[in-house]
Parts: C-alpha cells; structure tokens; sequence
C-alpha cells in the first residue's frame, strides 16, 4: 500500500502570461471541466485562493480576492452618479459584479447580458458566492452577445459596466469603437460606463486605445485602479466615462457612502479618490486621453 | 542533427510563495549562482523581465520593475523630510536605493551596511543599473550586520532605510524591537525610517506587528503601498516612522519635488499622497497603529 500522504499526486492549475510568466496554483480538486461554444471553463478549488474560475486557462475570479474587482467596478460608479435605477452589465457571468450593484438601494434593474451559457452555468453550481446574486427578483440574466445587445436594444440605464475578460476570445469586440457608439446610444443622459481594462504594466497599448475611443465618444473619461492576488502583476484598470459632465472625484457622494453603511474589504472613501492617483508611467501614456478633474483626487 | 530552434531547452525560474502560488519566470540564461555564508544567491536572464536577482529562490530585484521599489522606497521620505545629509541603508546590497538616494542634492553621504558580500559581488558583475551606484564617491559600502551595526555605531543619520529580504534568513531580527532601538538611537532629531514592510494581502500579521513595534518606539508612524510585477499579489507596503513629528503628507514638499525635476517612472506628487491610501482590509487590520496625518492624503 503507498503511504498517501506521501504520494498524493500533486494538481496545479497554471495561467501562461505573455509566454514569459507563469501563475500556477495549488488544486485540491476539478469542480466543473467543460467546453463551451467559446471557451474552456474550468472551476478548481486551490489550496490558498478558495475555488477559482478560469476562462481559457486564464484567471477570472477567486473567492479570496473578488471583493476587490467586484467592489471597485460596482461601488465607484454608484457613488458618482447620482441615483443608478437602472444598470446593464456585459458580461459578468458569475455574478460578482451583480451582487455589489444590488447593495444599493436606488438599483430597480439590473439586466446581465451574457455570451456564454456555460459561464453562468458553472458559477451557479460552483461559486454561489458570487451567482446567488442572479437569483435575485431585480435581476434579469439574457443569454446573448453583449455587442448584439446593445447594438438592437430599445432600453435605456444610468450606468453599463463592461465586465470581460480580456481582448481574446469572445470579448475582442467589446474593445471596439462600435461597441461604445452603442453603448453611448443606450446610456441615460447623465450615465456612465465603467469598464475592465487591463494591466497599466502589460497593456499600456490597450489601455491607450481604450481610452482613445472612449474620449472620442464621451464628455468625460478616466481610469481607476486596483490591486488583487490573480492577475498577472496585481495592478489593474477600469476605464469610466460620462454620458455627460460627471467628474468621478468632484461628484462622488462621500455622504452617501457614509450614510450606505456599506460593509466593504477594500473600498472605502479615500480609496475613491486614490484609485485615480495613476504611476507617473501611467500617467503620461494616457497623457491628453484622461479629462481634467473638477477637483483634484 | 537536432533542430536547436524546437528542441531547446526550456528553463524556468520558480518562486514558490506558501507553498501554494508558484510565480515561473521563463529563464534565457543563468548568470550568477553561487550559495554564500547567508543564501543562495541566483542572477538569471529572463525572457520578460530582463535580468533578475533570486535570493533563496525569492525575487529581489528585476530590471523591468525594480524602479518602482527603489523610487517609493528612497523618493517618499526623501521630499517629507527637509535636507537629509547622511543616509544609512540596511541590506539592499543591489545598489538601487543608493542611487535613488543619491539624486537629491542634500546628500552628503550614504552608508551601506549588507551582511553577504556575494549579494554586492553578484550585482556588481551582472546588476549595473542598479550598482552603479555603489562607486559613487559619497557612498561607503561596509559588509555587516545590519543588526550589529546600528547596535554599535556612533554615526548619527538623517534617514535610516531598511532594505530588507523577507523575514526568514539572515534578514529575520531586522523586523524585531531591539532592531528598532538602535534604529532610533542612530537617527537625528526630526530623522526618518523606512522598512521594507510585505504584503498587506499576504502578510496582514507581520505589517500589524510591524507597526506595533514602531508605534512604541516612534513619534510618528504610517505605511505606504506600491505596486509591482514581481512580487507576489503585486501590492506591497512600506513603513515610515518619525524620530519627532515630521508628517509623510502634511510635511512633504511638493515645490521642492517640482524644483527637483526628477525623472521618475513610477514616483511622482500625486503617487506621493495616494500611496498612503489604504484599501479597507489593511486599514482596518492596522487600526490604531498608525498616527493621524496632519493633512489628510
């Protein structure tokens, strides 16, 4: 008999960045193994990251770290604008993006558009953490292409969120100029986008196209940081731009965020304005793209 | 014959954190490995980080990201306090913190003070953008203990920087009180001390312990972060305590930065304040230890 112990085969789970950098982590076990009409989808529980999605090898959320990308998405773009009655969410399918818009009490609707079936189907099985939130009665999950989708919807909302994976795959149009023409088109005077978009280290071309388009298209644009565990380099970007002249630092409801009670791991009200503060390479390769702030963070 | 270009070996360079992460960097050449009295100490080539220092299989330094490193840790305490003449660095037998230190004018001196030659060997050999600036004719390189050193020493510093390995090895007692004792005893009235301070992801504990040990010992006490390619989770901390009531923002002289016309990468006014920002999980775990600001970042 072998000592078990011993023996045990060791799993690991690794994601190959730019092949150059490796991110491997220890899995206990393969929950959900599937190819979808889009992408592999694997959800695997690891030794020190909680169960784990993976998308195409590449890592999309932990239950360890997704506090931090779901509250930076959600809870910026809420505390600026005014009153979110209405949000529509590209992509996200598992969730977490959802759950932090419904904590606040202004939210009516919340439409999830999602391309990919095997997604949602995955997380509802293997991360309620985050899924739970699509059971909820103001939520309305459409199976669909996002790009499609606002391309041929008659609705309007306050606030879209861009929640994709990264410019391979499924999601290349979502980086798009037309995809943001239509986006624009369904945005409520006075709305924002936020959108994910990628490593300032890794991605400076991207992160400058984004926001090529995005300043082209909107009044008012800028980029936010964030630090987590599973993404190559830990520093990563949303974009947010305005259907109008609201300023992410000079509109932000500080009062309201106080009053909100918000139970939150990462975001808080200095973060707010400090998630704007960019590194001076940032900085100058978005150098004319960003709008001026009404105050400064 | 073999096709050299298919069947090439594939090196990889792997930095195991917890025994849970691997972080694989693909490897072009080894240029430096040797194990000295302390560590083992590796110099490899990579494919996307250009040269990289491993101490005990750890990442210390790379040339696409150490910037980041040496500019927070040396510009940050540099622009708070008012002309810090002599400089005492703990470890950082790399040289970079030296030569950060020794852009500003006000610098007289630099002492180093690193416990394994082999460290200042290998990186004078194969690091030259960072050790360069060992043979400035301000600095002195003294191969000791840092521990021992500031324990025996009659020299008086403006800024201490303790530019430490992790807390295993050789660097452990320099994250101890009795360390900090004769840290403060060294420093001048109104001087600093900056720490290399880990992860607030990973190593929450060791910061609060950290800070448990300056708050007792110091005036004044903050932490700051940045965010880099090569160390686990990307955000990292350091600490800055006060021997008197220097302020990291209340006191930080943005003229003067201005005036400097320093070309940073990462560094610059708005990086200053934002670096003291702390995501929620941190702040809350360090609650009580830090010193109110005079001005808030």
């Amino acid at each position: 008999m072998s000592d078990d112990a011993k023996h045990r085969l060791e799993l690991w789970a690794e994601e190959m960045h730019q092949g150059h950098l490796g991110l491997r982590y220890k899995v206990r076990r393969t929950l959900y193994s599937e190819e979808s009409a889009f992408q592999q989808i694997d959800i695997v529980e690891t030794e020190g990251f909680g169960r784990m999605l993976f998308n195409d090898g590449i890592a999309m959320v932990s239950e360890r770290d997704e506090c931090v990308y779901h509250e930076m998405i959600a809870h910026v773009p809420m505390f600026v604008h005014p009153g979110v009655r209405r949000a529509l969410v590209i992509g996200g399918g598992d969730g977490g993006t959802v759950r932090e818009l419904l904590r606040h009490p202004s939210i009516e609707s919340v439409r999830l558009v999602e391309i990919d079936p095997l997604v949602i189907e995955a997380c509802r099985e293997h991360l309620p953490v985050t899924s739970e939130a699509l059971n909820d009665e103001r939520v309305t999950v459409t199976v669909a292409d996002g790009v499609e989708f606002v391309a041929g919807t008659d609705e309007r909302y306050d606030l879209v969120i861009v929640d994709s994976t990264d410019p391979i795959g499924p999601a290349t149009p979502l980086f798009g100029p037309e995809f943001y023409a239509d986006v624009k088109r369904v945005l409520e005077p006075g709305g924002l986008v936020v959108s994910q978009a990628e490593s300032p280290f890794y991605e400076a071309g991207r992160q400058r196209s984004m926001l090529e388009i995005l300043s082209a298209a909107f009044g008012r644009t800028a980029i936010y940081n964030y630090t987590n565990l599973t993404y190559p380099g830990g520093l990563w970007s949303f974009t947010l731009a305005a259907n109008g002249d609201l300023c992410p630092i000079g509109d932000f409801d500080a009062g309201r965020f106080d009053a909100a009670n918000l139970e939150c791991r990462y975001y808080n009200k200095a973060i707010h304005r400090g998630a704007f503060i960019l590194p001076e390479f940032q900085r100058a390769n978005l150098d004319g793209l960003l709008s001026p702030f009404k105050v400064e963070p």
